[in-house]
């Protein structure tokens, strides 16, 4: 892909290129002679601009071809902005109240115009750390998932239809490569990337690298991730990738989208309330131990799986008839409960291994979550991010073993 | 695909058609004033004619828009001719001594030239059938589907490679499709398709039907098949696709060819051979019972899987520090051999599930095997069959609990 055409925007010429743009600038209320642009991107990746007229504001959102926070030297694909705005279209018409619309996309400029997630919609995390509980959190992402996984399944797809779909998004390889490469490889080898609490956890990150019972583990997840073409996945389903309000929960920044294996999504989510969970004691204060916010997390964990479960086999059911083709339902109707039930508990399985790699990778990897980075005081901040590993070490070893949400829960107590 | 510029040859208009190609020309030593013309293909897809000039012969295969076995009634895309010829030339430069050389191809004619496989050689499942025994083919097949699995696969590819072949494949999904048809879905659910050898054999296909258990193991090869991108496979390796001679073994006809699970192939060839084994019995004679050659079917069986196992591990160990990304050396160096049984563990499982998905639907799905077809008498046919069919619905259900070919050979005994 030429970068010919291709110009960083500032918030000088974001203006200007938006009054060139009608769609835009209608989105805008056509009131463009006074627009205020806020840069507000987490500097990680991209660059995201809330742009704000006198009645309406929209986000742009512009990839560079290189990570953001690193600078040119480490290249990177603007093309993921492509594939940011087809996963967001696509997924938006699948779940259209969890999911921004995308208003315009210019794949010369890498330029997305798509929705404004207004305030007081916050970043989940920022809250899990705060302790603010958001009750229908997983009834919100059970539904996302449900929707974005199943309709984009062999469950609801002819082959056809699914392998058109994969070739779409193969593209989207360079993306797919970092997770390869910073969830299922470096955390398990000696890497110039990796870091995590040192000297405290230096032990623990070594008896990764040699755990050879994981590795084996961690090795057949990352075949299912790399072959597995299961549904159309959001790829990066971490605490930083949903905005919440009471009312509201609202799934961003797919740019990592392809067709992978669901359990991914699923245990990227679960991993990460996990995550929340064991930092709890990080910010527990004598005036407030954390005790009812940690119920509320693995309640919540518990919600998010068991009603997924109950959305996606409902609509297994409704479409059971329906195009999908990998249960033909004139096959499978008189064993129509034990098919699903054999689905669900092996993407049950998958879920809890994803889940657990995208645990350890936060604690020995290139990429940590504030969620233990806040937590000042080292010492503490080792002892909650050990058990979090071992709880996901674990987890990954043993995942077969779980035939419920609730029991591992219990192995996280 | 336009069906523009396309006509179908006949053994006039196609000497005129090599006269025009130089490179064919070239094949045939340029002396195509007196070319000899023989049509052999099995009649059943395409047509497959061998041109012989005075100094040599070469092949020539048309696809055409339908089943040709059936007529315009059963369209078929022509475009299987396509993958056949990138596959034919992937595989051969893979394993050059069992895959016939690709001369020219003309994608709007659905032409391929290719390698003239001489005499003596002969489709194995007719020498099969007339108990002829060919002491090299366990070990050419093995080299065959070591060479082709292993270098297309993520332990030769980097994950760039594989995911820019898998999109090159994609296309083919009308005869994966076929394959879905025929061997998945249609043996489990009454088709106007299927036949099997009535009455004899009618309560045992209603059984297929009926099987709660042999139901949800297919659905879960079936899944495998059209979500698992593992290597680039031939996908229809039957008896009726390979040629021998004691010296050489061909692989011929990867029309089906795309991105799919490894097991489909071992699976195919490994069913196949004991689809011949339980048609011996009808084949026997007070002067022959068949013994003997039973014992080499069965050996062959073995020999195929072990020598497969030794070669594929072997070009694993050559490649560890390789380009392919799936088991990075680094990570997994200290437990090197344990990645390599588990992985082969798996494979085997998966091939004997997919071989024996292949064998039940040669005796209750459309598609029959010559082995059983030549049994004239019915009751004697249906007995074999029957027998073959109890040891595959057997094999597909059990198949995790087999850790050698030699447990799976001894159930058939």
């Amino acid at each position: 892909m030429t970068t010919e055409g291709f110009r960083v925007l500032d918030e000088k010429s974001l203006i200007d290129y938006i009054k060139a743009i009608p769609s835009l600038a209608s989105k805008l209320g056509n009131q463009v002679d006074n627009l205020k642009v806020k840069e507000v991107g987490d500097g990680y990746l991209n660059f995201v601009y809330i742009v704000i007229s006198p009645s309406s504001s929209i986000v742009i959102k512009q990839a560079v071809p290189y990570v953001r926070l690193i600078g040119e030297s480490w290249p990177l694909t603007k093309e993921r902005s492509y594939y940011e705005a087809i996963a967001l279209k696509r997924q938006h018409g699948l779940s259209p109240k969890h999911v921004p619309e995308v208003y315009h996309f210019d794949r010369t400029m890498s330029v997305i115009g798509m929705q404004y997630i207004e305030p007081p919609h916050i970043i989940l995390r920022k809250d899990l750390i705060a302790g603010v509980e958001y009750p229908l959190l997983a009834q919100h992402m059970a539904e996302f998932l449900a929707n974005t996984l199943f309709y984009t399944s062999l469950l609801y797809l002819t082959t056809t239809q699914h392998k058109s779909a994969v070739v779409e998004f193969c593209g989207n390889v360079d993306l797919c490569r970092l997770t390869e490469q910073v969830v299922f490889s470096d955390p398990y080898k000696v890497s110039q990337y990796n870091r995590w609490t040192s000297p405290y956890l230096d032990s623990d990150a070594e008896a990764v690298r040699n755990d050879k019972v994981l590795k084996l583990e961690v090795a057949e997840l990352k075949s299912k991730f790399c072959e597995r073409t299961q549904a159309l996945i959001h790829s990066d389903l971490h605490a930083g990738s949903v905005m919440v309000t009471h009312e509201s929960t609202q799934v961003i920044d797919p740019e990592f989208a392809f067709y992978g294996p669901m359990g991914f999504d699923v245990g990227a989510f679960i991993g990460n309330l996990f995550l929340a969970y064991f930092a709890q004691d990080g910010h527990a204060t004598q005036e407030n131990e954390r005790k009812a916010y940690k119920a509320w997390i693995t309640d919540t964990i518990a919600d998010t799986w068991n009603l997924f479960y109950k959305k996606f086999t409902s609509l297994w059911d409704i479409h059971k008839e329906g195009p999908g083709e990998a249960y033909l339902y004139e096959i499978y109707n008189d064993v129509w409960e034990d098919v699903k039930q054999k689905y669900m508990i092996d993407l049950f399985h998958d879920s809890l291994g994803f889940g657990a790699a995208k645990m350890i990778r936060r604690i020995v990897g290139v990429a940590h979550v504030e969620d233990f980075e806040s937590i000042t005081d080292p010492v503490k901040r080792a002892d909650c991010e050990r058990r979090a590993l071992d709880f996901a070490k674990n987890l990954m070893k043993k995942r077969r073993s779980f035939n419920t949400i609730t029991d591992v829960i219990s192995t996280a107590l």
